[in-house]
């Protein structure tokens, strides 16, 4: 599939130009610092092989797009008893509004917002202490994406715990409204140091392979989760992955994705492959620029959208 | 494809024990008076075949289903321009909410909840009277259906008219933020008959095929919208087709659909087929309890998932 | 009291140089029209004596605060049950938000936000035709005013009537909640036409008499409540009075009272008298932006804060 | 003024056997194992008497009323500049909404509700360890109410920082807005301390005559505040200082007044005295059910309503 790979190339070239587009976020000082004129792209295919383009095998902070793999495991330990604590659907508010929280009575709307994916760390953190729930987190991580040399970034997690007030906040009150079960402080331990995994973007592709592949990485063979989790997984990447971004990425790429501020979005074809795209600087919604851009391209290219060809 | 044959025939035959489940709308008056032990489903495949089962030749009130047609008309018109005056993101909120409108000083959050829905009619009014715009609709409707018989059942538009005093205040709260051309009364007046359009399902699943098939209806060879707009109005079924149920349909099915407070369903299979439920009892968030059954049911025997297989 | 004229006069001189500050009401098209440079002010004290300055003699639209009059005719008709149907609290929102009706299903917070008034519109309506209703306020202000020379501005309520929608759209959203017993046209009527009431200060100050003197009009002798009812709706003048501004006019003036985006203010001084000021200009939450500055001058001067001298 | 004495007797008498109406506060467990059947009542007059009745010797925990305390420190210390961090407007939400505090941006509505207090709480702590910053709360309790008996319930304190997590989210929220100096953790260990003042009814009314006469202790002759600063605070007071409830007791009881649910009142008569209710039952709205029944029944009686006699 040569064509895939001078599909990446096309993309690459015509982006070039406007590298440095959107703006890098500044709320974490750790991720203020990154470089904003780089761009990378790698696409996991189902035949396991992996193409890439540019700075691909750098590695950044994936931040939100971890929600997707605590998700996965927290569903493997408690089943669909999950969704007695976090709902399903887009919240139409922005990824760390608390608004809802209030309305709702301490039930976040879905995994893949701040509020949620804290309710999913502590479901993650059951019967651990945050230090081995941590641990639980990046071996699977390195299992699904068969790399054992994916890290956390330290000095991301501690920055993130300086400056977190929000998330603090949104852990808080869910405890007051009786929605967590373990200490704020060991929950957001947990929490923090999932937004700080590093991964350059050929691992990230190849570490949501298994979505694409009803479940099972086909590179590795390892059976992750049922096809039926794996489509209803990606269901909830299309529908609330990009925070309140999720209907216009829809619209323009088709395909289910999660973002994160660190301007990573990892998108998901069903039956074809995974893909893993970044660059630093974010658009008014949070989500990466020219990631978002050149998804739309990729789609548009290989027909890959979900909603049709 | 007798296979399929066989699949609505055992939907239909496990779902009969369940017939009058959910509560018939009953803010429309002449919506109360339907009958909810009724079940019918259809599915027209892009090789122009029509099968189905059960209720699926009573004809029964599209309601809000009309709004993917009204879409289909008023971005023939204007394109993407529409997008200045309605957004694409899920609203997280009842169908009939005013409190986003608000916040969002008239812009609907997007074209499937009524406030959306009443901003597209007024753009289908554009340069006519309100008759002639009804009249294009249908016209419309039967040319995307190849089916002259369609009508709209002026009883339940007379309804509608008598009780809508949300979509009367919808209306003239856009108006009142600039966001409506034309009269209040000509706007509501298309748009309480595009709901009151009367429908089978073999005749709503064939008009609901061309966004099974790049946007062009196999079985007349009519070009209806190009297959960008085909995949983006799927798009936008899957993110906000039911109303604050999105995401839980997107998770149980996994098809764009639409749904109405009459009971019925439209889901799109891209590529594959078109797909129409009915039973008139609705669930707690306003959509055809047995329908939403029957297309999870449906999409798990056949694999139709746009989210894997 | 010749004191009191030396105020009134200080008041004028001193805010001269200040007349045209703030921005005039622009959403009626007749209010648009008024001269921004005009400043009046009248004070009736409860031994009978009407004291003025500057334009006291000038009709003016008094627009909201005719919800006083109207709360008291209401009051009059069914008592203390009128409180099923409208809040006593402050609503923390704008006075013409549909976003806490929404929340509140159909229970405007008070009486002095536009929703509120549209319901106690509704309830002087019981019995009477439209035009009998507003004869009625008519005739009741001018019995409070004794003064029949007091008249409703037809241009005015007609302006306010074409392009009313967001009130078209509150009262429709209380139909809809079923907080309404009449004809929405017909309520309706009734609101826009109290709107347009024309009064002078002098008029204003004589009409809010009863408010300052345990309900009785001391000029008169006419009883038109009793104490009870009399500190009761000075008590929600106070809370309620200035829409979002209240607890600010509360701060700064610590009298009851209600403005009118005509520029119009009336407040009461309880055992003391009755003050109406008008300037055209309003401050950003609507209320007369020297109107409010010379009844803070006036407190300050007279120590009449019912909060303390 | 043994009338008073009498008015005082007769409420009692009226309220005995109403005793243990209400629920109360159990969301702090050392305030739910009060005994309900408790009511006490005093009222300090300007002339420098002391009148009570029934349990008005017994200490409680007066929760939230301290932060009318917690304000005159404040303002003594930032003068008018507090009112750019917090708000002057009733919030139209509980006493613990967050909402409000997203939709203006970490700014609190105003200083009695919890948000409010907190940021108040900040300003107090300014230049100081949060020890001392107790310390000189206490100091100034006790000074008012010319008491050195009062103390801080160090079991109430800590009893609310392990419970109180919802606090501990607004005060994040507040910080990530940037509107709080401190450490959260200072600034709560103020904040819960202040609540958990304990006073007797006959300290509390004491404690609170400067209100009641122009900012000056009648008895000690200490100058607390302005009369104009004395004025504003009961402004506040009334607007704001019954949460949700604050409309409703201005329209029945029509007394500047701060509730707590440790089940006090503390109510101001402007120039005549200061009033201390205290029965532990609360009311729906999370106010002292008999308390504001005891302060309606002494309005009623004595005319001290600030709406007129």
């Amino acid at each position: 599939m040569s064509d895939l790979q001078a599909i990446l190339d096309s993309i690459h070239t015509e982006l070039l130009p406007r590298l440095g587009e959107g703006k890098v976020a500044d709320y974490i000082p750790e991720l203020a610092k990154v470089d904003p004129n780089q761009f990378g792209m790698a696409i996991a295919t189902v035949d396991g092989n992996v193409r890439s383009v540019g700075d691909a095998d750098i590695p950044f902070s994936i931040q939100s797009i971890s929600k997707v793999f605590m998700l996965t495991l927290a569903l493997g330990k408690v089943g669909e008893s999950l969704w007695k604590r976090v709902g399903r659907e887009p919240s139409g508010t922005a990824f760390n509004s608390i608004v809802q929280l209030e309305r709702e009575e301490g039930i976040p709307r879905n995994p893949f917002i701040n509020a949620g994916a804290i309710a999913v760390s502590d479901i993650v953190l059951s019967g651990h202490a945050p230090r081995e729930a941590i641990g639980e987190l990046l071996r699977f991580v390195r299992y699904v994406a068969d790399d054992e040399s994916i890290t956390i970034d330290d000095k991301v997690a501690r920055s993130e715990t300086q400056t977190g007030f929000r998330n603090i906040a949104l852990a808080n009150f869910m405890r007051a409204y009786g929605n967590l079960d373990h200490p704020v402080e060991h929950v957001l331990g947990v929490y923090f140091h999932q937004c700080a995994l590093s991964m350059t973007c050929e691992q990230l592709a190849k570490a949501g392979l298994y979505l694409a592949a009803r479940g099972t990485n086909p590179i590795t063979g390892h059976s992750v989760v049922s096809p039926k989790r794996a489509r209803r997984i990606n269901a909830l990447m299309l529908t609330c992955g990009h925070y309140d971004g999720s209907g216009d990425f829809a619209y323009h790429v088709g395909l289910p994705g999660k973002s994160g501020v660190g301007g990573g979005i990892l998108a998901v074809a069903p039956g074809i492959g995974s893909i893993a795209v970044w660059s630093p600087g974010l658009n008014k919604v949070g989500n990466s620029q020219l990631g978002a851009v050149a998804l739309e391209m990729l789609a548009a290219r290989t027909g890959w959208s979900v909603f049709g060809d």
